[in-house]
């Protein structure tokens, strides 16, 4: 089984003084689940616990009711589960044309193997101009927080904002889904001919997954900031696309996941 | 436009002591986009910026690449969002078969429209013999976070939990998605001909959306009691399940969002 947990070095900021220490990150991996040799299902996952996922998911999409519709449950390589159904289960399998995704992103959009995921991958963003200094940064959150009246008001929306490399806000969006919250946000850079977003920097108020990581580097996004935990997808999606990837931003530090060529300010300490 | 929260009635539960409040809630609310007649994807979203969440969506999926790729958008209803490509755009288009979708979920999975979200509706569960004390349930957040061993690591993943009757943890599991640790709790207990779970409360680490009130009512759950805030959909399927539906549980206090029938030991103040 692959593990739940990953180590990875990273920049730890705490004011202006970076130390260069090791971090856990949570694994985010995409799971096929096949029915017999068809590809049904991709979701981004954290391992272990394969077989009750496949079990849960096809009894929550009501193709099987009970453990005595499968057969068996194997798995035919660390990230595919292959589910065989038994011959006397009623089965309300969807139809070829339906697909299943866990999440919207470029790169998982109706996917429904691996392959297909591999095949579709956001480009690499080309060098970045910017430069944001460190105690700007630490300002963002702050203003987020300020900003955030459907939050503050129902506790229950996450939000996405752009801010310019002087740490000013210029648009926030709120949603209950912060990939709408993003989308929301890319949208409105689009729509007022902003793309490509070179010169801005993306917080996000929750955690930083894989499919943020993609949707701000096909927005051209050169710096995405997290007030929480990034997945280990998140971060590998961020240095193959040259995106600089920060999480824990709060109370004055921050870790640096990938890149740093866009902070300004910083002082290692021996 | 549909407003982004709603105020609903709610039991404000302190210790056992009950006061009927109003709450405000964000509202959750699925937007059908489309492309000229075609239904292209239904997201569960708050609405407000529909177009740019339109847009935002369009432009991570690769289907558009600037805003002269789109010659119109309007609101056809309320919650669908109609979007014409410009004759010019070297649109990437998705083909027929590939479905979109947000999240999996019993009455979600592959629907790309409205009509076929309504069709697929999620059992009224039988009425429950289910009794838990009211300080059983204050304690079940203390019990998750003891057993949450990969988020005490890594600060990064959601935990879902079933107990007893008498509030004891029975199963706990970690994912970097939510909807992933619901299912393999349901799985779990599926693979142990444990369902349906009629004498097990659920309890879930962040918030409470539409597709976990499905999941658990998909299982069989008479209680669902969530950390963090519930969404008004999640509170309306809630109710129309006859799901016991509790939010912000936490520091010896809690909200009813839907039924108190399940609950014991409550008290009320004149």
């Amino acid at each position: 089984m692959t593990s739940a947990t990953v180590r990875v070095p990273i920049g730890r900021i705490e004011g202006r003084i970076t130390r260069w220490v090791e971090d856990l990150l949570a694994v985010e991996a995409p799971l096929e689940i096949r029915l017999g040799s068809r590809s049904l299902s991709v979701t981004m996952r954290t391992p272990g616990h394969d077989f009750e996922l496949a079990a849960g998911f096809l009894f929550a999409e009501d193709i099987i009711s009970s453990a005595g519709h499968i057969r068996d449950i194997t798995h035919s390589r660390p990230n595919v589960v292959v589910v065989e159904l038994s011959p006397n289960a009623i089965i309300k399998a969807p139809s070829p044309q339906r697909g299943f995704m866990m999440t919207s992103a470029c790169g998982l959009c109706g996917k429904v193997s691996l392959e297909s995921l591999a095949a579709n991958r956001c480009p690499v963003l080309p060098p970045s101009e910017l430069k944001i200094d460190a105690g700007a940064i630490h300002r963002l959150p702050h203003q987020l927080r300020e900003r955030q009246d459907i939050f503050e008001s129902t506790g229950g929306l996450h939000a996405a904002a752009l801010f310019n490399p002087r740490g000013e806000l210029e648009c926030l969006r709120e949603d209950i889904g912060r990939h709408n919250a993003v989308d929301k946000l890319v949208g409105h850079a689009l729509l007022k001919l902003r793309t490509p977003l070179r010169d801005s920097v993306m917080l996000v108020s929750g955690r930083a997954s894989f499919e943020l990581v993609q949707k701000a580097s096909m927005a051209g996004v050169p710096l995405l900031a997290a007030v929480g935990a990034p997945s280990s997808l998140a971060v590998s999606e961020a240095e193959r696309c040259g995106l600089t990837l920060i999480g824990f931003l709060r109370n004055g530090s921050f870790n640096v996941y990938s890149g740093t060529g866009c902070i300004s300010g910083l002082e290692e300490r021996q």
